[in-house]
Parts: C-alpha cells; sequence; structure tokens
C-alpha cells in the first residue's frame, strides 16, 4: 500500500471542500489573514485521522466532512495564535501571519478562524445525542490544547521537569488532538463503543509518539547539532524528551554541565556541543526513539479490534511513518 | 421603578452562577490570568440583556443561564484580546490581562474564555431544533464582532468614512452582540415570532445608541477637550459618528483644517481645540446626541408588542438609561 497516494486521496477530497467554506468575505484585509494559513497547504493530519477513523468503522465519509474541516480550522487557528506566542517568523515556508498582516489583525484572524471551526461543526448532519457527544469532546479537547500550550511556555523557565510532566503537556498539546480527531470520527461513522474507544486509544498514542518523533527529529541530525534547530533548543531550553531525560539523569560534573548550558541563551557553541554529547552519553537520544517506537506499537495494536480494511491498513502504515518521517 | 435595583437583582443572581463556572483549573496561570478580567466585575449588560428578555415573554431564568454565562465570556475574550490590539493599559481600574500576565499569556487566555463560553452555552437544557437555532445564531454574532473589530482597526487609517459604513461597523462591533442577547434570552424563553423578533429590534436599535452615545460622552464634556479623552480621539483620528458627520460636512477652510487635523498624532492643543470648535459649529455634537435618541426611541417601540411585565419595564428604562449614562 502507497501511504502517500493514499492520504493524497483524501486530502484531495478534503481540500476542495475546504477551500469552498474559507471562501472569502468582508472586511477583505481578515478574511485574507484568516485564510492565509489554512490555504497554504500543510499536511492535513487530522483530517486525514478523522476521515479514516469513520471510514474504519464502515462510516460514510461525506459526513464526517464538517468535522474534518472544523478539525483543521482548530489546527490552523491555534497555529496563528502560537506563532505570535512564539514569535516565529515563518510558517510552511511563508511569513506567517501576524509578520504579514500584523499582529492585531492576526489574532482578530485567530479569533474567526476559531468561529469559523464552530460553524463547520454546526454543519454536521446528526442526531441530537450524537452532535452533543462530538461537540462535548471538542470543547474539551481545545480547553485542553491551550492548558498544553501554556504549559510548554511555563516549562522553558522551569528547571526540572518530569516525564511524567513533560507527557502531560504533549499530551494535551498534541496527543488530546489526535485522540480526538480519530474517536470522534469513528462516532459519526457510526463505530461501537468498543470501536471508537480503539480509535481514541489510536489517536492518543499516536499523537504521543508523533510528537516524541518530532523532538527527537531536531536532535537527531549531527549537522544540526551547532544549527538552528538543536543549538535553538538547548539556548532556550526547550523542554524535549531528550533533554527531560537527560536532565533528570546526569549525576556529578555532567549534572552541572547541563544545568549550566541549557536554557543559557549565551552559551558558546563548545558548551552546546558539550551538551549535546552529553544526551548520547547519557543514552537520551535513544531513549526518546524507544518511546516513539513503544506509543508506536501501542497505536497498531489499538487497531485489532478493528473489521480489516483499506482504511485501517492507511492508519496502521500512518503509524509506521509517524515515527519514521524526516520532516 | 429604580433600574439600577432591578439590574442588581439579576447581576447578584448571574455573578453566582457565573463564578460558580469559572472556577480555577490547571495550569494555574492560564485559570488566573483567564478569570482576571470576568470576575474584575463590569456592567454585566448583555447577561442581563438576555435575562430580562426571557422574562419579558414568561420565560424561565434558570433555563436561561447558561446562555448569559456564554455572552459575557464571549464579552470578556473579546475585550482581552482587543485590549492586547489596541495596546490597552488598563480596564475596570485593573492592568489588562496582557500587562499583568504578558501577552502569550493573555491570547491564551482569551482563547481559554473563547472555548469556556462554548462549554456554557452546551449546557443549555432545550431541544435540538431550538439548540441548534441559539447555537447557530451565536458563532454568526461571534464572526460579525471579529469584522466589526476589523472595520473598526482598518477606520483609524481610512480618511473618510460614511455614516453608513460607521453604522455597519458599530453595528457589527456592539449592536448584534445586543441583538442577540435579546432575542436568543426570548427564544430561550418560548416567546412567539413577533415577540422575539421585537426584542431582537430592540436589541439591534439598543445597541447602536448606546455605542453613539459611547462616541458622545467623550466629545461632549468641555473639561474634556484638551486632555486624554478627546485630544486622543482626535490625534489618532477616531471615526466616531461626531467626527464622520463633521469630515462629511466641512467645506473650505474647515474641510482643510479637519482634515489637516484628525488623525495627526503631532497635532498642536490649538489645532485640537479648532477641531472641537468646528465640530460644535457643524453642529455634529448635536447630531450625534439625536441618532442616539432616535435609536433609543425605536427600541422602544419594538417593546410595544410585548406583554406588560417588570422585566419589560426595566427593558424600557434600560434604554433611557443608555443615551443618559454619564459614565
Amino acid at each position: 500500500m502507497d501511504l502517500e497516494k493514499e492520504l493524497q486521496k483524501r486530502i484531495v477530497f478534503f481540500n476542495k471542500e475546504f477551500e469552498e467554506f474559507l471562501k472569502n468575505g468582508e472586511p477583505e484585509s481578515l478574511y485574507n489573514a484568516a485564510r492565509h494559513l489554512p490555504l497554504a497547504g500543510g499536511k492535513r493530519l487530522r483530517p486525514c485521522l478523522t476521515i479514516l477513523s469513520c471510514e474504519a468503522v464502515h462510516g460514510d465519509v461525506k459526513k464526517v466532512t464538517p468535522l474534518a474541516i472544523a478539525l483543521e480550522l482548530i489546527h490552523n487557528f491555534t497555529l496563528v495564535h502560537d506563532d505570535i506566542m512564539d514569535h516565529s517568523k515563518l510558517r510552511r515556508n511563508l511569513p506567517t501571519v501576524h509578520v504579514k498582516y500584523g499582529e492585531a489583525t492576526a489574532i482578530n484572524a485567530g479569533d474567526l478562524l476559531f468561529a469559523k471551526a464552530f460553524e463547520s461543526l454546526h454543519n454536521l448532519s446528526c442526531g441530537f445525542t450524537v452532535y452533543k457527544k462530538i461537540e462535548h469532546g471538542f470543547i474539551e479537547f481545545i480547553k485542553e490544547i491551550c492548558e498544553g500550550q501554556q504549559l510548554d511556555m511555563e516549562f522553558e523557565n522551569k528547571r526540572i521537569v518530569t516525564e511524567e510532566e513533560y507527557l502531560t503537556m504533549i499530551y494535551k498539546k498534541t496527543a488530546v488532538f489526535f485522540e480526538y480527531a480519530a474517536e470522534a470520527g469513528g462516532i459519526i461513522g457510526g463505530g461501537t463503543k468498543k470501536q471508537t474507544n480503539a480509535l481514541k486509544e489510536y489517536g492518543r498514542t499516536l499523537g504521543l509518539g508523533f510528537q516524541i518523533h518530532d523532538d527527537y527529529l531536531d536532535m537527531s541530525s549531527e549537522k544540526n547539532i551547532l544549527g538552528k534547530d538543536i543549538g535553538n533548543d538547548i539556548r532556550n531550553g526547550k523542554k524535549t524528551l531528550i533533554a527531560v531525560h537527560a536532565l533528570n539523569h546526569a549525576t556529578g560534573s555532567d549534572k552541572k554541565l547541563l544545568h549550566k548550558t541549557f536554557g543559557d541563551r549565551n552559551a558558546s557553541d563548545k558548551n552546546v556541543q558539550e551538551a549535546y554529547n552529553l544526551f548520547k552519553k547519557l543514552k537520551s537520544i535513544d531513549y526518546a526513539r524507544h518511546k516513539a517506537e513503544e506509543y508506536r506499537n501501542k497505536a497498531k495494536t489499538a487497531l485489532e479490534v478493528l473489521p480489516d480494511t483499506d482504511a485501517k491498513q492507511v492508519l496502521l502504515d500512518l503509524a509506521d511513518y509517524s515515527i519514521k518521517r524526516e520532516k
């Protein structure tokens, strides 16, 4: 099975509906800013996940489309606001919304995308009980994403973060989104409780593995050590699983060096290199890779209760891809 | 009838439910920032409006409470984000959220309040048809508020704004909120179509009069001419109805002077005084007062179809107050 081709099929279908939904409005300056990021592409992972989950329980894909659109809008709204919070200049190889349209318009455009996400959710055609259930989960996961973003910002100024705290943070910031997308797709598809629970567990573990791999990616390429990624992550004190593991396991002079360099915005290249060497010595990079693999395995195991379908196979392949991808 | 006492009765009832709904959460830094503004008081005009509208059609006030909470949360979320956009330092005599907690946390706290507004709306206990209708209106008015905020920002850099454009802007920024609060309160209260349409018209015209009076207030007190309010509004080129009227009616040298001073951040006190004198000469201040009175009259007339109740009397008095208040 060609994973990329399978995903592309769903993306083409999704993009058509998505672009139709995101048609222009007045004032143009606001709608242009709001459309900038969502129409600039992106992996469309969340829409694919909810569509595939619906398919995996033999559901009608058309029924899940408003949810897929709502999810992608929430994803984009959080990116627009997060980029302001993190002072990011580029996203999807384009200037971020606040760089291109100014910060005030970017805040407002994010809010509009937020409202439009609920507008799309509102278009779901399902009975009252299912609708209220889907909406309840939708609201809850958005609140958790706000909490996760806050934890992520707080962790940068926190000396020690435990692995448990790190996992809570990435669960809220990333995995809860995947968890909801998969579960809700299954619910709208008419899956049984056993099936939707399986999809929920698949989404959660896929999300955790995906995020840990993200951290790992930045750290695994030697050529990046003193480049933007690793150097920045170390100097900014970014609490990746690798960093969390190293900070919690270093002892003696290693611990001293790590604490000195990590989060020091003026750390020398030499110190950054030494800190990175410690990550390797403490096997923190291997640890993160193994953790990501563990979650990938859990994700695949969760799907065992589902009937064999093309969609199930795509989800299985997606789990493998999530911890193998190189970008 | 003592308007303040009547409003206070509803506010006390509302605040109890509101504070209960806004209980703390984790991470505390996020929830403290999100609770800062809503728990700092405020006029609670929107909750009162929706509660009174429900009462005015003999509806059950308890049923409308989740909507009242949702409206106040949306109001507060827009204030938190608007204060960032407008670089405002004070609100309700307290530092604004971004001044107290930092801009990143303030953006995130606004987003959380937005999500929590939908959480409260979700708690409405009404049938599917009513729920979807209420939710649809809720989403639409929030989108219009985003559009109104954008127009307001755009107008500062626009040389000429017509009265029609000005009215569209304040309709979207303010009146649409009042319109929805009144109509939705009537719908949840079980009002007839005729009654809920009347409440909708009441809310719309109340909101327009309210906003025009707001502009008028700042401009009507001679002692403010060179103080913060009038001087700032003139130097910032703020498109109030007074300014719009004057800019559209001035001719010859008056027009030249007005265009020169209005929106000139470095305008001298003398020029500001001259511009203000022109507002008076062109009767722009009187014009705005009359417009506000016109909307007040429309609001009161709209209520004629409603049965006579205490709530109706409060709404009538509120219309008078809305264009008489001095703060």
